[in-house]
């Protein structure tokens, strides 16, 4: 089996390329940029997420005799077309957000440039991954807020196709969750998994009294027993009685939560299990997340809002060119015209402005002139928010990894901070912050 | 890289097998049945698709020296059960609806018969690929049923991650759509792929007609220019002068459709361009096609919405424990009973009755009793709808591959025929015919 990502791509990007080798622009130095012109479903923020997994898979973005053939025996492309992509070997440049930084409309949160060539074949894997992640990211960042102190796990592997739940757990993650159950996640990114029991298991057994003794049996007492396959009352009390005052937790996965929690708490209290924690499960997103701040919760599990983006499962992010060389070998910044989908040409320098700590606005600096902008990490427009990836083809591996995921999650938890109180809302409205376009020319 | 697809798995499946082996419960005989309590968003039918992509997977289920090391280092399970799956073949049967296949809540989409071990472990991945594929094949298939002949193409691989992308362009096809713009969804699933340029191939160009004249060059006059970068009528005006008036279409990705596309039919018609077609791919969903239906549109390309589920990114399939011998040998029909997730248990056997040839009961036979349920092409309750994908851990290859896609898709546009009229609208309502349940014994 080929571990070869390049035909993740869309035909199309090809058969440009193979237009492009014909006519010779297809060495023209070009500037791709993928960005988003709005925040899906009224967020007041974005979270970049995917940028250490598109750096890994574009390792492997290579065309080798499997994919060849395929492209040859389908006529995607012709024999001069064959012959470049089996040499391809990206060579541009990558910089952008890093990430767990955050986004709103315009901000430029990847820039590839390279040959027209070399850099218009990404287009669908950049997108793939960043719409995505981000999306997913930005929904998980959301309900960890909401959770406030009280732990997040990600539990949403079978509401979403087998690869991108691995890709989901990764993401929320850098957004704040605490854990993820699909272990796939825990091998490559280095996430703390978690789990114990489902419905299943009690029915298995002749009792539900006879399962709890199992499990405790196997996972000790500082598991947590899953109450509600039959009644929730019958439930609690058995698992008291089977694993004492000392048991963990409880997992509710039924019900009208903040009440059903109100009274297990209680009943745990009388049965004198006042450290026994109680985690729900059912159905949560965001908002069931924050109607139970006052209730006595001591974790979530969520599954299939968090890896489906809360009602928005994709970010809304394009790759469009925004600069290329002319014939004469000038800059000129390029845009697509169309009134309802217009975009800033352009090369852009991205920073966050900031008053006494706080976000104020996305400065975004345009230019066609200048060949690499000077991004350092003070700046008078405030924090410098794009970083190189890629530099001459060269990835920088710091940013692949289980080591990259944890810097994401700490970079995220970091910015985060920077948001203005209204932005933490829940509610739809405008972009926290809004971006400014400054022309540099 | 390894290939095994063991661990895309929830940490807690693995948690119960070992529970399972400490206290003999693991050999139990036990029926998993994978089924909906619900059709998402008010639609009228789903359509089961992945179950071809999961038998491939089911092959690479292997917990190889990779996957036990970690377990081992993260103290997932003990070394009885390390034991146990180093040597996990999944040795049971596998029965279920065919892909394509129209399902209602209840009905039994897929069943896993096994050792209680060998079934839960099953359950992550079989709900991963079904809930998946299915929710995209479903809003794939009212799409089709909305573009009526007019082709249809899946081109959304940029909004759904990269793997997933490839998951949805197969069951986009399965339920009707006619090509991707996927080209490892064509290498893998030998579905037909297509596209031509982006407007990145525009603004790479000094002028639009420098840029239509290079890809009618490279791509000949059959080709479809994309006339929206700067001003459609300039566009139009300049792609027809450029390849005259075979041109073979134009596509239009932006703007108010059925306008634009009236008016650019109407000027393509003045300049004698009568058999140039038009494609439209802007934000299209099944309600924009439905109201494109008088237009003279004639292709649609569809990417966002199909790859996303068209808002309901994943059905709402469980996997769940129906039926267990006791330690008597004897078989139980075991089901969750909390009020708000009840299930039926029980093995079940499931008949599409129809009347002249339209389906008007989803009927399911529900028995404790029987090892295995008879179930005829013919039967007198209807159509059997159920057959045997994996026999003593023997898979049935005929259901894998391009082969086993292309006979999804056929089944598929066979079934969705015995429909009665009123599954066919767009809007909420209940599911297009009831599903009854009758006890056997």
């Amino acid at each position: 089996m080929t571990t070869s990502t390049a035909l993740l791509t869309d035909r199309y990007e090809l058969t440009m390329l193979a237009a492009a080798l014909r006519d010779g622009t297809a060495s023209r130095p070009s500037v791709f940029e993928l960005f988003s012109r709005r925040l899906s479903g009224g967020r007041r923020f974005g979270v970049v997420a995917g940028t250490g997994r598109l750096l890994t898979l574009l390792r492997e973005f290579r065309f080798e005799d499997d994919e060849l053939r395929f492209l040859r025996d389908n006529d995607v492309v012709d024999a001069d077309s064959l012959t470049y992509l089996e040499n391809y070997r990206f060579t541009g440049s990558i910089r952008g957000y890093r990430e767990g930084e955050l986004y709103f409309p315009g901000s430029p949160i990847l820039t590839v440039e390279g040959s027209f060539a070399d850099a218009v074949v990404l287009e669908t894997l950049a997108l793939s991954v960043l719409n995505h992640d981000s999306a997913v990211a930005t929904a998980a960042s959301r309900m960890s807020i909401a959770a406030g102190e009280r732990p997040l796990a990600e539990m949403g592997s079978r509401r979403a196709a087998e690869q991108s739940a691995v890709a989901a757990a990764r993401a929320a993650y850098i957004a704040g969750f605490r854990a993820t159950s699909n272990l796939e996640a825990g091998r490559r990114w280095g996430i703390p998994t978690m789990g114990t029991a489902a419905h299943s298991w009690t029915l298995l057994h002749e009792t539900e009294e006879e399962a709890f003794r199992s499990q405790i049996d196997s996972l000790g007492t500082d598991t947590t027993l899953l109450v509600d396959t039959y009644d929730i009352r019958a439930g609690v009390e058995t698992a008291i009685r089977v694993a004492g005052t000392g048991l963990g937790g409880v997992r509710i996965d039924s019900g009208d939560l903040p009440i059903v929690a109100a009274e297990v708490r209680a009943q745990l209290d009388d049965l004198g299990a006042t450290d026994t924690r109680i985690t729900v499960t059912s159905d949560l997103d965001e908002y069931a997340i924050a109607a139970l701040a006052a209730s006595p919760v001591d974790a979530y599990g969520v599954g299939t809002s968090v890896v489906t983006g809360s009602g928005y499962p994709t970010a809304s992010m394009v790759y469009k060119l925004v600069a290329r060389q002319d014939p004469t070998g000038a800059w000129i910044g390029v845009a697509k015209a169309s009134t309802d989908k217009a975009s800033h040409g352009g090369r852009k320098a991205a920073f966050r402005t900031l008053v006494d700590g706080v976000a104020t606005t996305e400065t975004v600096v345009v230019s066609d002139g200048f060949e690499h902008l000077d991004t350092p990490a003070e700046h008078p427009d405030g924090r410098a928010l794009q970083t190189t990836f890629v530099e001459a083809g060269e990835i920088d591996t710091a940013y692949e990894g289980p080591e990259g995921t944890a810097s994401a999650r700490a970079h995220h938890l970091r910015v985060r901070e920077e948001l203005p109180v209204r932005a933490l809302a829940l509610s739809k409205s405008d972009p926290a912050i809004p971006t400014v376009f400054i022309d540099a020319d």
